[in-house]
């Protein structure tokens, strides 16, 4: 079904050109509001980039925000070519795409509309949420076809689109769940906060977009509009309307993207009028702060509640700061971010501790066993970051982005893309009896939400910026689009990131031309050279853009060389289950222990690092083409108990003497490649010994 | 309201007395099946001993129970002086229960019986489970009225028992959630498992076996004893009667209990058939892993689940084998209790790792800020050793009695009376804004349940054995009672016990006899020694009953001298949370810091105990009578990080090199008196800085 790495331009076209007729209905009333995106091509560059066609709109369409210091690409501008990446995103495409596909099939997600044009005669299956199964996978779809990938899918894709727009009521309502007997029950504060109602349709409007910014194709965006504008708009908002809530927050990206699209503020305000919250709907406090909404956004002093939840807000709020500079959201994204990066995210850049409510637990509450780490939350948070990277430019957003994405997002889906995780956690005892990766969850939010990352990750390499362009993702890659200036560009990277620091960039302008090239010297680079066609450049610092203006002529090339040791990290002293357990990294990789690759008999729980005294630690690392896809392992003696602690007692008398233990090789591998053999105990924070 | 503590036993004769009359058909109900209880005192002694009239039946019954080794004395039998227990069972007769009615009544609790017969015009108020909370309050005060005390509150509950006998319908069902449109939900499969309705009857029989034998009162024990019989054994039980599971473990033991009173065995085999499980009823694992029942009890191989309701149903169990010998469950108790002791208890004695499921984590999963340890689950943990120990007469099982007793049960109830944990962590920061202790609960299990053990008291401190007495708990008291061969025993004890170890027994046979009295020598003291008559006696072992077996002659003196140090503990390796830190005690005391007795400025979590490279630790002791009403404290110095590690990053490069930290004086205070002054931060385990 996929094409691979390479995707021609020709055949994106010649997918975009196929793409369904619009309805005449839809086709009016864009053509009515002046807004036919389809600009034919001799418009002048400039206005062609204010005002990007549906084609080179990117994951976001910043071309207008006037508080967005950077700009998306689109997807398509960039091809992954064969490196780290491309074999998760063939996978992707080849079979978690496809698997999901028969599986949202098999589990009555589809048949949830068709029963209710006759269509189907299946009971309504699935929670409340499960029309979002099908908008995220939809998504992903869009990402992909964007790409020129998976264009043998399309026509059943736009079936399904056509069938789910057909159960769409004349008052512009859509949804599967409350009809029939629990019509009555729609859109009552009490529905809102637990039915999922808005939420689903934010994720028909994420879908709807990402699909419209792949094919071209509008039905869905038309019926997203048509939910927004004639049932939303009209009816729900400040007094004298009736009052909504988010109890799960996603509408207010979408439809915040939807205004980027359409330019209709209504829909922008309707979105800030959410985060605000209504105190017409009272709630209780906890019920505010699981939902992390009802209650103004721009009171919150730090993350709690559900861990979606909270990320899904967060996005939504650095949105409506990019269109409005409200700085009360600024100083309150500020503060949340302080809150997540020192004090609530894990090493891996999962986020939410407890199972319990799927919660964020309190600050430095980072259990590793209990982890909850939902892959959702992971994305969450990186898409979070990808929008305060887009406020502001600066680096400390990047990074979190990158240790999210390589770590506790890549872990999320199996390396034959067809199992996924549904929590992360930072240790694992099989023994426990759960089962980590599974093909399916009756709350299947996590395996979409995946492929949707996967599907839209070229995206997420550059951006533009009024200046010129940065890089923020190393992997062999070509770029193909524009300085906001219109100057062509070509850009492409030749590098074995994440296994190697070496990274050579060409850069191609269509005419020499001055601009600056942001390149991002990771957070844990602080060992990194850069060369402009062989000449050192100064001022390299780690967790920041170098900025590198110049005048840039066809086949410049920078050389960006990060030294890449393994790391050693510890957490914080209130990071109370890490006391005095380090974990390991190399590059953006983190890395962990399965007891499957000790020697037989060593116990992970009985094991920790040796340490010399006062000598460094000492890895070996070594480059094992034939495991887990082919990674690079790490290796470090290691201790372990002489006697097994399982043999001793829960309480003893304390002994200041260190437990005799015994030396054993240990073997490290990428934390993102866990799980993916037999069931095994893993751990990414290990105790020290040090004699 | 009360009594103080010297009851004396004209004033428990005058209550008994009082009590109300037996309702005819209760009286011939009795009759007819050939058990009068209140046989005439000329009986012999013997005879009177193997069927003790009510007032001589202790928490158990367990006179004719065959594989019982121990017999529980009667509550009224022990006279608590002034010393630790009566200062805190002061406050449970003359606070603690009279608030719990009144807020049971301002709850609606009472006015859900009410309202079925008209007499009250409120709606249904509280969970399913509502009932259960009226009736274990009533076990409470049927407790203290064996005592003495609270007799003026006896008018008050005798009517709450009449209005609660009132609705009972003439099938013999009583609830008061399952009426009206909720009817046609009874004793369904889906019902059983989470609507508590065979919970409630549990606890009415605990209640109303409670109050028969405080006051000799039938009329709850005869709407029990209906329930039973008419509605549950004609129609619930094996093929071809209709199936029953217990959703929440508890009916078992109030049907043993019934047992131990009627004789009647389908009490006994109806206990037994749901401690098995009916598999016509299919649930999923994680519910019977939840409910800890609905599979065969003797299947089980570890803690796990729902922590009341595993205990609980370990308690029902351990009946179960008391009365029917059975193997099987000796074996799956035998197994479970290991899992408890070596894997799944706090060092307070509390049981239930985590908050979601209010359950049992994975083995060794023991957290501390967010320990759930619910006051009900350490109560559980108590009455399940309490069975063991009548089972078998071995020490450990005192040991961990003691364990929760002193600690994780004794912190569930404020010092004066009218707040309760519903939680126990073993560290607490009130900066995330939990309030540990409150008046009420919607779900009230914990405060009547912390009532009934406070007013049960008395009737832990001793058990008869064939051959003699054993004495489980040291305080000041007088037991008044007789050895099992009729011999009249009273049994003085004097001692400063928990604060001091030397306890000094004046034992008073009726006559000269010989007899053994098995000293209870416990776990943590490993340094004691043992006279009688000023003799040494040889053979003292920590952790077991030391049995002076002798022909004792009144006035006969036993003096058991513990020395009391300050223990360190530490906790197995496989414990995350607490690596590297320890936990103070002393006695049976656990201790603990709370931030408000530490040099302004030292932040618990900045904090650790401080110990020279090889030297012990060096604890002062010190009595200050006028704190939290008289406790030891213990002075250590310590160590706080000179720098807040708030200030620090989330993750940064692990040092070997240790944190640059300052000396300061450390206080702790017992662990059962924390959080009864200002709000602020509490641990229990706190790390080492070795220097």
């Amino acid at each position: 079904m996929a094409r691979g790495n390479e995707i021609s331009r020709r055949q994106f076209v010649a997918t975009a050109v196929s793409t369904a007729a619009i309805s005449s209905f839809s086709a009016q009333r864009l053509f009515a509001m002046g807004r036919t995106d389809d600009r034919p091509s001799e418009q002048p560059a400039s206005d062609l980039i204010a005002n990007p066609s549906w084609k080179d709109q990117g994951i976001e369409s910043l071309a207008k925000s006037p508080y967005a210091k950077l700009r998306n690409i689109p997807v398509r501008a960039v091809t992954i070519k064969v490196g780290f990446w491309s074999q998760r995103r063939k996978i992707n495409v080849t079979k978690s795409i496809p698997t999901m596909h028969d599986l949202l099939e098999a589990n009555g997600r589809m048949n949830n509309f068709r029963r209710l044009t006759g269509s189907s005669n299946a009971g309504q299956h699935g929670p409340v949420f499960s029309d979002s199964d099908i908008y995220k996978w939809t998504e992903a779809v869009g990402f992909a076809l964007g790409s020129g990938d998976l264009t043998d899918i399309r026509p059943t894709v736009d079936k399904m689109m056509d069938e789910v727009v057909a159960i769409q009521e004349p008052s512009g309502y859509l949804n599967t769940y409350y009809v029939d007997d629990r019509k009555n029950l729609r859109m009552l504060p009490e529905t809102q906060t637990t039915g999922h109602e808005l939420y689903n349709i934010g994720h028909m409007l994420q879908g709807a977009v990402a699909y419209y910014r792949g094919t071209g194709d509008r039905r869905l965006l038309d019926a997203g509009i048509r939910f927004v504008d004639d049932f939303l708009i009209p009816n729900y908002g400040p007094a004298p309307k009736k009052p909504i809530v988010s109890g799960h927050p996603e509408i207010e990206m979408g439809l915040i993207e939807l205004y980027r699209i359409t330019g209709d503020k209504r829909q922008l305000d309707l979105a800030g009028y959410i985060l605000q919250g209504d105190d017409r709907i009272k709630l209780p406090e906890h019920r505010t702060i699981y939902m992390y909404s009802g209650t103004p956004f721009t009171a919150r002093t730090k993350l709690e509640g559900h861990a979606v939840r909270a990320m899904y807000a967060c996005c939504g709020a650095t949105d409506y700061y990019m269109e409005t500079g409200d700085q009360a959201y600024w100083k309150t994204l500020s503060t949340l971010w302080e809150d997540l990066t020192k004090r609530q995210m894990y090493i891996s850049g999962g986020v939410g501790a407890r199972s319990d409510g799927e919660a964020f637990g309190d600050a430095y509450e980072l259990p590793n066993s209990r982890a909850y780490g939902e892959s959702c939350a992971a994305i969450g948070n990186m898409m979070w970051n990808w929008r305060m990277l887009a406020a502001t430019g600066e680096g400390k957003f990047a990074d979190v982005i990158e240790r999210a994405l390589y770590n506790g997002i890549d872990s999320g889906m199996s390396l034959d893309g067809t199992l996924y995780c549904y929590r992360n956690p930072l240790a694992f005892d099989p023994s426990t009896g759960e089962k980590i990766r599974n093909p399916w969850y009756d709350v299947t939010c996590c395996p979409p939400n995946l492929e949707r990352i996967l599907a839209s990750l070229p995206g997420y390499f550059y951006s533009t910026s009024s200046n010129g362009l940065y890089v923020h993702l190393y992997d062999n890659s070509e770029l193909d689009w524009h300085l906001e200036d219109g100057t062509g560009l070509k850009v492409a990277q030749k590098t074995g990131y994440p296994w190697d620091g070496k990274v050579k960039i060409e850069v191609t302008p269509s005419q020499a031309s001055e601009f600056t090239f942001h390149l991002r010297i990771p957070g844990w680079a602080d060992r990194a050279q850069v060369s402009v066609n062989g000449k050192t450049v100064a001022g390299v610092r780690a967790g920041e853009y170098l900025p590198l203006r110049r005048r840039w002529s066809p086949g410049d090339v920078i050389q960006l060389q990060m030294e890449m040791p393994v790391q050693v990290m510890q957490a914080n002293y209130h990071v109370v289950e890490n006391e005095r357990r380090v974990a390991v990294q190399r590059g953006p990789l983190l890395y962990c222990l399965e007891e499957l690759d000790q020697p037989e008999g060593v116990a992970l729980s009985d094991a920790a690092l040796y340490l010399g005294k006062n000598s460094p630690a000492q890895f070996q690392s070594e480059v094992e083409s034939a495991l887990l896809g082919g990674v690079t392992v790490l290796r470090h003696t290691g201790a372990a108990l002489e006697r097994p602690a399982s043999g001793s007692p829960l309480y003893s008398r304390y002994s200041s003497a260190p437990a005799r233990m015994r030396r054993v090789p240990l073997k490290f591998i990428p934390y993102y490649a866990w799980a993916n053999r037999a069931a095994t105990s893993m751990q990414v924070w290990t105790p020290v010994f040090q004699a």
